[in-house]
């Protein structure tokens, strides 16, 4: 492990497109050098708390074929949530942060860098916020309902009925996350550790979100909601797939949503009634966008980064004309070019987290009382 | 949260049978209660270091119809392992754990009990211990390759091709993890926290291990060995069918692997050649069991835990045998009565805690440089 000072100016993109090609031409077998870059903090971490438990969750009766067998089957639990947290000593009454992650990926978002460095998880308990990792229902460390396919593995129902389990192919992440045009053909200025891409794509998990694999309306909402009131308020943060959750899960509990954080949120809804628009408009609302929006996804169902981010402009001005505190985040309008869709995983994270907890400090009015 | 005197005391067997019968009578619906129920212990946790890494892991190439079908196909990861750490201000230095999970379970294992209580990756790291949790390899954030589901759901190859995932339903657990005879039917004496046996139920996630999901050899074998290699030297603690993951792993890098702990491993190894015992014999190897072992499990491929304490004890004569200091650590044989399968989360952990912390620090050879 490296010693890191970890500041918040962000570091020079050195990487040139010429150099990074070479980089990434030279082979496709993924490292197992991670833990040698895991870089450690010049000052310790003082935490009153750490640990993890579960949110929701309910039983469901399977037989034994659906168990996989082993012994007769009888109850299981189905869409609980799996969260881990870390409450720091100093601050520890000060307003929890909740971190949900996107699509094909896991709470891990927010731990250390694909590159080694801190991830925001812990920043934000280092400027003093308890936080709070979740793994979405059906993802990770909460499980899935397998039941249906060891039905169709035994033929007692068609395959048809399994849920379509979704991977991003580094091939669609490159334009996807808005790393380069292609795969291995990386902006000039981008913000994200290419060299440590690998690592990247290890965070990859099967999403059955989009498939047909999760109840509807997903649990996650009303676990986000039922952890917010558990932690007496908090704000709630949601990245790419997981940007718009906070607002689902605002109007389930709208007192114990004290601001929400859409981090490149893949789209924000604009079928919200007058009614829910003046619910959400008594929230604080941060929206925010990195660089390149306007090139290629390569995804049809969302050409385009640069449409989100209208959309979300569009529920900003909507909830700002209902008297809300709705702002639009975009680090690009402010000189600070080439962050990517893995915006807390960029070079220059802890800069755009500084504008987060900035933006938290001054809108939902709870300080860290101290920095560490 | 509650606030915690963590002592290493084992607490008397309060509930009574017919007690218990009463609260576990009250409904199936699982609770969403967890939070409130998370012990706070009485001094800060300070660490050098925490976060998270991946080990292992390789490419694989997959159509459009593979990845989910959004955006092309291409490269993607598969068969790497997720690894969380924490790293103690006091003792970064010694000796570090690697606490490995077991079926149907994920590294939560190791973390909060179900009741809210220190895990064991705590109060190891609190007795000056670096500890790193995987989650084995196609489990958890570690993810899984979901490539042969979405080529059965879209016909092109037969259902039979599907692994089969594994879950032990609660009417499995509580025989086979020795709660007691049946569900809702506990041992006067046991020590797992049985009025929050719905937060372990919660812990369950499918698992394709002894499905044809994972690879054979099972990549978290290697995975296990290298991480013990890039730590240079670790103690590899294994439990239930993770239990015998250490000497599977010590077999592919004997000078990495500084101690192992067998914690109710499933199975020993019946038939290690000479050449492989002579090898383990000089890697010091203690393996661990609750109580009421002769109780049926209901599991035919494993009718009683006492035929894996058997074949258990049996491996440590043969590593005697060759001049190893192999050996059994069997609590009810001392008095301590009403272990379970889950004993690191058993009221009594830490009483188990501290009788492993001693053989590490006897055999091992790393003191803790402070007790917190």
């Amino acid at each position: 492990m490296q010693s890191q000072r970890f500041s918040s100016l962000g570091r020079p993109a050195i990487l040139a497109a010429v150099t990074m090609a070479g980089v990434l031409g030279t082979g496709t077998v993924a490292t197992a050098q991670a833990l040698k870059d895991v870089q450690t903090a010049d000052t310790p971490l003082v935490l009153k708390a750490q640990g993890s438990f579960f949110v929701g969750g309910e039983k469901a009766e399977q037989t034994q074929v659906e168990t996989g067998g082993l012994g007769p089957g009888g109850h299981i639990t189905v869409n609980q949530m799996y969260v881990r947290y870390m409450v720091p000593q100093a601050g520890a009454g000060n307003v929890p942060v909740v971190m949900v992650h996107g699509a094909t990926l896991t709470g891990k978002s927010w731990e250390t860098t694909p590159d080694g460095r801190m991830g925001w998880d812990e920043y934000f308990v280092r400027k003093g916020h308890p936080v709070y990792v979740p793994d979405q229902v059906g993802r990770g460390r909460s499980g899935f309902n397998q039941a249906v396919s060891n039905d169709v593995r035994a033929g007692s129902v068609p395959p048809a009925s399994l849920p379509n389990w979704l991977r991003f192919s580094d091939e669609v992440v490159w334009p996807n996350f808005r790393f380069g045009s292609k795969r291995d053909a990386p902006y000039a200025d981008s913000q994200f550790p290419l060299g440590a891409i690998d690592e990247l794509s290890k965070q990859g998990v099967p999403d059955l979100t989009y498939g047909g694999g999760v109840p509807n309306p997903n649990p996650t909402f009303k676990a986000l909601s039922d952890l917010a009131a558990q932690l007496n308020g908090a704000v709630l943060m949601g990245h790419s797939q997981g940007g718009p959750y906070p607002l689902a899960a605002a109007l389930l509990n709208p007192a114990a949503a004290k601001g929400l954080v859409l981090v490149e949120p893949g789209r924000c809804p604009a079928d919200y009634t007058d009614e829910q628009i003046k619910t959400l408009a008594r929230i604080p609302i941060l929206a925010v966008f990195g660089d390149h929006r306007d090139t290629p996804t390569g995804i049809s169902t969302r050409p385009s980064w640069q449409l989100s981010f209208e959309g979300c402009q569009q529920l900003i001005d909507r909830l700002k004309a209902a008297g809300g505190q709705a702002e639009m985040l975009d680090p690009s309008a402010r000189g600070i070019k080439g962050n990517s869709h893995m915006i807390m995983q960029d070079r220059n994270h802890l800069q755009i987290a500084d504008l987060i907890l900035k933006w938290i400090d001054e809108h939902v009015g709870t300080r860290a009382v101290k920095k560490q």
